[in-house]
Order: C-alpha cells, then sequence, then structure tokens
C-alpha cells in the first residue's frame, strides 16, 4: 500500500481532468504526472535516494504537491517545515532530520538566508520556488522550475516505495516545548486517505481549495486524497479571506479543510455575502473544538454541510468526524447543529476509546471524562529519532492524545480539554473547552482562551483571554455574567483580560501554553 | 489492518441497528458481538489456535458471517467449501489445508459422511449447522448452536491478528483443473472491503442481501464491507428467484451481488413484476460480461443502477467496476448502458494494467488486446503449498490474470476472453465473448458458450452451445445467419447444440472446459 498509486490512478483514469489549478496556471493530470516525473528524475541526479530527507519551507503551490508525490516515488521523506518557526528551531528540525535537500521560497528569502549562514551542514542542495530573487548563499542552489524542467521527458518510474517506508516526516511544535519528527509511513497515509475517499464520499468531480497550510495534515492529507478521487486542486499561498471567497466561486470549488480561526474569520468578512458558493459541498474544520452556533452560520453564510474532525498528526491525521450517521438524518435540526459541532464519531477503520485512568471505557452518558486513544493503519511509529518518548506515548499500539473527552450515546466523541488545559479550581476539574463554548456565544467575543493561573487559596482560578469583536463592547464583569448566567459559579473565569490577537500554533491553533506560561513561572502546576 | 475492526467499529457505532436478518431471525449488532464472541470463546476451548484452519462447507446464513469474523479474531483461518465439490474434491481439500475443524450443514449431511468415511483425518472436531438430524460419525461432532452457548457472555477479545496473517483459504477449483489454495491475508481482504466501502459509498442505511454464495468472494467480500459502514445482512440459503423478490421487498435490500445467470433467471421470471424493489440502489453482477442489454432490463424492471465488477478469488476480488464517473454524467443513455456493461475502471488503489506479451500496456484504442495484469494491496501472497504455481502466476508483485481485454480511451477495460477461451481459426482470433455477445441479442438464447474445436482445415471451428428461452424456437441455421448479420463471417459458428443446461463452476460462471474438453481429448490445442 503506497501513496504514488493515488498519482498513477488519476494519470491513467482521468489524464484530461483539470488537477491543478494555481492562481493563472492550470494543468491536467497527465501533465502533473509529466512535471512529478521530471522532478523525480532531477533529484534522482541530484542523487537522492531511498530514505533521504527533502525540507520543505514554502507557502501553498502546486510544486508542494509535486514535491510530496516525488518524495513519495523515490521512497524518499519529505520534510515539510512551519515556515513561522524561528532561525534556531529550523536549524535544529534541519539537524534533527539529517536534511539533504532544501526547498525554499524566497518569501521566506531572509529566513532562509539567517538558517544557513549559521550553518546547516547536512543540506548539499537548495531549491528555490517563488518570484523573487533568492539570496546569496554558499550552499548550492538553484531555481525549481529550471531543475525540474532540465529532465522533461522523464516517465513516471515504478514507485520503490512499501508500506513500512517512511514517507514524511513532521515535526510538532508549539503545544509541548521541543520539537519532535513525527514520523509517517506509506501505509500510515495512504490508509487515511483512502478513509477520507470513504467517509467524505470525494469523487472526481470534487474540487479541493488548499489553503490551510499544507506543511500541516489539516490540509495536507487532502493530497492524497483528492487525486486518488480524480479530483482536482486549487490553491492559495495563505489565507486571505477575499481570495478565499473569490477561489471558491472561481474555480466551483466543493470542499476544503479550514481551522476554526479561518472560519470565523470568513463568517466576520464584510463581504461574504457578496460571492457565490453554491459548488460547496463540504467545509471542514479541525483543530479545536468548534460552537454549534459556528454550524448554524456555515450553513447560512455558505449554504454547505459542516464536520468537524479530529486528529493529530501522528494519526495522518483523522480520528474521528462530525458527519451524522444515515441514521441520524431525521433529527431535529439544532439536533443535528449540535452533532456536527461535536468532536466526531470514529473514523473508518480506526480503533478510538475513550478511557480511564485504569484503561476502561468511559460510560456512554455525556458526563464521564477519559482520555481519548486510538490505533489503527494510520497510527505513527513513533517520533524521529526519539525512542523514549516513542514509548511514552504509544503503548500496546495504542496512541495516547492527551485529549480528554465524553462519549454520547450514539459512540460520539466530545473533546472537553487537552489533558494539561483541564483546570482543579477548589478541588473541582474545569474543562476549558465548556467555559470557551459558552463565551463563543457572547456577542462581544470573536476568540478566546480559558485556562488557570495559580491561586493561594484555590490552587488555581480561571482567566479569560478575549479577542473583541471590532465594535462591540463589553467588559470584564459583562463577560463573567454571562458564564455565571450559564454555568455553576466555579466555572466563571475570576479574571478577564482584553487582547488583540492570541498566539496560535502552526496549524492555527490558540496556543493557550504561551498564554499561561508567563503565569506559572518558577511554580509546578499540581495537576 | 485487520478485519475485525469493522466488526468492533458496529458493535461500539450502531449496537442497536439490526444487523442480521436470517429468515424469522433478527440480531443487532451487540447480539451479533456477543455472539462471536461465545464462539471464539468456544473455539478457543476447542484448541484452536493462531493459524490453525476452520473448514466450512454450508448454505448462506449468518452463523457462516460469525464464523467468517471469529476465525478472523482469532487469526485462525476459514477455509470456505463449495459444497457442489465431490467427495474426492472435498477431502483433498481438507487434506491440502490442514482444517481442524469441520463445520458442515446437515443439508449436505450424505456428502459429509461419505467425506469423513474415507477418512478426513485432520479434522479433530465437527459442528453442525441446519435442522436436520447429522449423520452418524466417528469424529467427534456437536451441534454449532450449543456449542457457541456454552460461552455465552464471553466478551470479544482483542483481536490477535495482524495485517499479514492469513484470514481466509480458499479453493479456486474448475476451470484450471486441481484446486488451488488461495491465501487471502487479513490486509488483503480488508484492503478490498475498505475499497468497496468507498467504490459503492455503502452507508449505514445500506441493506445487503447475501443469496450469491459466501463460500466465494462474489458476495463474502460483503460480510466485512457492509459491517464496516453499520449496513445490515439479509441471508437467503440459496438463490431462488421468488424468494429473492420477496427478501428484496421484505427486508428493503438496497444492494447485492448476483452471478449473470441469477441476474437473467430474475429478469425472465413470470413473476418479477409483481414485487416492489424501490429500495434497491444497486443490483452487482461479476464472474463473467454481460450485454448491454441486460443493464437496460435491470433499470427497467429494478429500477434501480447496475455496475459490473471483475476480479479473482486471488485479488479479493476486486479489479475493476463499471462505475461511470462523475465525467460521465451527461453522457447519452445508450452510452451509459454500454459502459456499464463493460468490465469497468480499476477499482480505487489497485494498479491494472492490460499488457501485451512484451508487458508494454496496450493502446487505448479498444482494439488491441493484451493480458491483463494487476498489483495492489489486495493481490494473494500466493498459492497454499504450491510456490512453483505461485511463482508462475504472480510475477515481480503483478498477478497475471489469463483475461485478455481491450482498453477504451477512459481507460475502462473490456473483457474480450479469458486467454484459454480465444479461438483461432483460419489464422483469425475470435473472442468468443464478442460472439456470446451478439448472441445475447437473439430472442431465443437464455445462456451461451462459444468455444473452438478441433478442424483440420481452420485448426479450430467455432461451436455455439445453446440454452433457449422455455417457449422461444430457432434452428442452428437461425443461428449462424444472426451472427453472420452482425460480424465477420468467420466469426459465426460452424455448428450449434441446442441444451437444457449448461455446466457451471462453483461460482456459477459456465464452465466452458467441460464443455470444450470432450473435443480435445487426445489433441493438443494449438493456441
Amino acid at each position: 500500500m503506497h501513496l504514488n498509486q493515488s498519482l498513477m490512478r488519476a494519470v491513467a483514469l482521468w489524464p484530461e481532468r483539470e488537477a491543478i489549478a494555481d492562481g493563472q496556471k492550470k494543468m491536467n493530470y497527465e501533465e502533473l504526472g509529466k512535471r512529478v516525473a521530471a522532478l523525480i528524475a532531477a533529484l534522482s541526479e541530484a542523487g537522492v535516494k531511498k530514505g533521504d530527507v527533502i525540507a520543505c519551507m514554502t507557502l501553498n503551490c502546486h510544486e508542494y504537491l509535486e514535491l510530496y508525490y516525488a518524495a513519495s516515488f523515490m521512497a524518499a521523506v519529505l520534510n515539510p517545515l512551519n515556515y513561522r518557526l524561528k532561525t534556531e528551531e529550523i536549524r535544529a528540525i534541519l539537524k534533527d532530520s539529517d536534511a539533504k535537500i532544501f526547498v525554499g521560497h524566497t518569501e521566506f528569502g531572509q529566513q532562509i538566508k539567517a538558517v544557513f549562514d549559521s550553518g546547516a551542514p547536512t543540506v548539499k542542495q537548495i531549491l528555490w520556488l517563488g518570484a523573487g530573487t533568492p539570496p546569496a548563499l554558499s550552499t548550492d542552489s538553484q531555481k525549481y522550475e529550471p531543475f525540474l524542467m532540465s529532465k522533461w521527458g522523464a516517465s513516471l518510474p515504478e514507485p520503490v516505495a512499501t508500506s513500512d517506508d517512511l514517507a514524511q516526516l513532521y515535526y510538532t511544535s508549539g503545544t509541548t516545548g521541543t520539537a519532535k519528527g513525527v514520523m509517517l509511513t506509506q501505509m500510515n497515509a495512504a490508509f487515511n486517505a483512502l478513509g477520507a475517499v470513504s467517509e467524505l464520499n470525494i469523487r472526481d468531480s470534487d474540487v479541493w481549495l488548499h489553503v490551510a497550510p499544507m506543511f500541516h495534515l489539516v490540509d495536507a492529507w487532502a493530497i492524497w486524497a483528492i487525486t486518488w478521487a480524480g479530483g482536482k486542486h486549487v490553491f492559495l499561498p495563505q489565507f486571505k479571506p477575499t481570495e478565499v471567497m473569490q477561489a471558491i466561486e472561481r474555480e466551483h470549488v466543493t470542499m476544503t479543510a479550514l481551522v476554526p480561526t479561518m472560519l470565523n474569520t470568513l463568517l466576520e468578512a464584510h463581504n461574504v455575502w457578496e460571492y457565490t458558493y453554491n459548488s460547496l459541498r463540504f467545509i471542514l474544520t479541525a483543530g479545536s473544538p468548534v460552537a454549534p452556533e459556528l454550524v448554524r452560520q456555515v450553513a447560512e453564510v455558505f449554504r454547505c454541510d459542516y464536520a468537524q474532525f479530529y486528529g493529530m498528526t501522528e494519526t495522518s491525521p483523522f480520528l474521528t468526524i462530525s458527519l451524522p450517521m444515515d441514521g441520524h438524518k431525521n433529527l431535529p435540526e439544532h439536533k443535528l447543529l449540535e452533532l456536527k459541532a461535536k468532536t466526531g464519531r470514529p473514523f473508518i477503520g480506526v480503533d478510538v476509546r475513550v478511557v480511564d485512568p485504569d484503561g476502561n471505557e468511559v460510560r456512554r452518558n455525556s458526563e464521564d471524562v477519559g482520555e481519548i486513544i486510538a490505533r489503527g493503519p494510520n497510527v505513527t511509529k513513533g517520533y524521529w529519532n526519539k525512542p523514549e518518548i516513542t514509548a511514552d506515548t504509544i503503548k500496546d499500539g495504542w496512541i495516547y492524545t492527551g485529549d480528554l473527552a465524553v462519549v454520547d450515546n450514539d459512540g460520539y466523541l466530545n473533546i472537553v480539554d487537552r489533558k494539561k488545559d483541564m483546570i482543579i479550581t477548589g478541588g473541582e476539574n474545569v474543562y476549558s473547552t465548556e467555559v470557551e463554548h459558552v463565551l463563543y456565544e457572547h456577542p462581544a467575543v470573536f476568540e478566546c482562551a480559558i485556562f488557570g493561573i495559580p491561586d493561594e487559596k484555590w490552587g488555581e482560578s480561571i482567566k479569560a483571554v478575549i479577542v473583541r469583536h471590532g465594535k462591540i463592547e463589553a467588559t470584564e464583569d459583562d463577560i463573567i455574567d454571562f458564564v455565571k448566567q450559564r454555568l455553576a459559579h466555579y466555572k466563571a473565569p475570576k479574571s478577564v483580560e482584553f487582547v488583540d490577537e492570541l498566539p496560535k500554533t502552526g496549524s492555527g491553533k490558540i496556543f493557550k501554553k504561551a498564554l499561561r506560561d508567563k503565569y506559572w513561572e518558577n511554580l509546578v502546576k499540581k495537576v
């Protein structure tokens, strides 16, 4: 089982189907196959062999998809980099991954120069994407396009990759400190993609918008899944609300995956009603829980279906999806909205359980909280060069997600918190997500984060940090009262801070650790 | 990747969904899970271990599904037997497979007695299904139901099977002489099932009718695929036209797979218009090519969609399916019928090629003929205890099907003949399927077979053997003239024989070898 079959199939079955729309550039699957073939031949001549790592730091573009495929065909390993990382972080990743080739975008020329000026000795060759002028570097460098075109006319080789070969190395950063390289095999990613074709009923008429960053699995899984079904890929370099609306209308986009902040931003945009979205079948979000109100707004504004999916880089990524089952089709509208706002039911082919500390499954009463664990062909072999962390995270084949959830009577999970984000105040467990959901019902709240800060009396006390909608006023007391009217008083924040922006991780999740850590310096969180 | 996940998922997500309707017996997924758990515990107590073979000779029934799952959970191997086989053939299979447990149906009591009376020494225990009285045997025997119920209350164990473990051993017989045991792994069958969920968009509202024999992969793949999606299984012991019509109406069947003879028989039945079929989404057929006229009749009579699938036991079984792609949706009706009557396009995740004797793919002109070869996670590891035949059949990971096909401009294959069935007459290649398709347009032809017989002048000459519709007359000359008006004269039969019945293989394919062999005794076919 390998990822390359998807491209081979698309080239064979849909050679004339438009495969790529990237700004003005369009190409069909036959041309895409030829470009990937040429890239493979050029990389091969540059000395890339099975197991070699190709690091990549670029905006979304069709070349990114080409790189994913070329690496996969060669059984080389693509190492997509979060372009928001700092020089030292990137150097540390390149050193850890032992990357031989580095593909960079001129947009990030100065950052990349800084990385290489301070030394990235494993990299033998740099390939440049983008229209800008690359910085001068001592490492052998050339432009991607002439590099690829030098081998124009090559044929797609027989793929050498087998199920267990490493296909990608994604460094997860942000919420847990030092970046760890998550190893995904051909099987991991291919199984996940085939599952996605099945769960979302992806067809050759589907058009996917790559707008969430392709260095992250919120979007990158769709490279394989959409190609497998013969669908079309539309690329936006990065998230800009008006460009998203225009791209959906112009390219007849049927599906995309966003992080909730992107979706919020679109729904809030002054011009969201100016475009036509009737090609849309689905908007997916991933990364953090959403409120039912958001689901309602998607239906109202975009007139399409919505599902949330949940997963991790370590699980390629799908673990659950909030799609209703056929058995739910007679549910009243508000119940359906609630269902779609949940974390979801287990993805096809993946074992997902919610267990108490003794490893027993919690009752399906939407109340008992346990940790989500998962097992399946999509689960990583572990962390690159980090066997101890691997052993801590994956036990008897089960990966421990660190996410706490409840399960409803239908088997749908709902995440209540990260294990690390749960607040214990006065001996009571408070799940930050529950409080955040209430806050999102307040008209003044655009984004928010709830977390615990040290408190001599209560152990922890609850703090809210809120980004307000542009024009809507609300005071600290308004917010606290609003929560107290809706939840037990001990769940209400003790203090509220208003800010212009919340820190985010690479995948667009609110980075609570950054907010919380300054309060906890020199203290040990007693959870 | 293993098959058991499908049942674990259905029990977790759809515990109260009706899983089984077998005559008067109904049960939901929770109960089904409990029965499989009890069966596993009982088999385990009876000494069944990983790798042990459980042979099974029974009509379609829910117990068959239970046995497939129990074996799979234990990483034991189910060996389904064609109940049409002769005593000596069954003995030879049991000896070759080294079966430890034998599950028989009292319907076949005398056949089974004959097998055991003449010695089946590897079998330690017999379990009896069916309402009849089992024959007295010296081997330890008991009834299946009390055997299972003795462990009522057991829980489903953690499955021990891994991807590469053997899951089933299917003996293919008929068209090639000595029966060979095809080894299917957990991965082979699970990958095929997940592909089927995807290609057919199987949902929890689907209801499958198991009527083609469950000892064969025309039907058996649906055990896993339907369960994975949370659908319902309906069982008929064997094919009886009126019972099929009644079951579709009563159980709201949405899908089934038939062999073409079954479909023909239904369409011909005097009472086919007396029942309601509006639950049907699809009728699939497999086993041999069909005529576009048949597809048209399905739409007319059953008012549902139709697809043909093609595959082999060795490929778990799907290789191609004749579903239209979304890009075909504007085709005129007659073109769609033609498309659906084709062998089909490659199944998701499977590499399928049509190659000339040098291994090069033939042109997509619907004219150039090549052999179908295939590669993918669904392809068998080979034949049990037959490494030489395995090596002859699977080369560099590609299985050689022995089927000859053309490819159209869209990449859809159409089988023109078995390699062994192609006729060479006067130096011209004649593909029997082409001639048969023309014969099926004749109103008097119910079933037919075209094959070559020895001819001193032409090398081979073409013979037709035909089963007529009950009331419709046609002479040998009528038939020959009918073909000559539609095809080149050298493709017309030189002689026609009318018979009451054609010999069939276990899967219901017309068994041409049996017809042809008597003409070729003591002669070597010069192809």
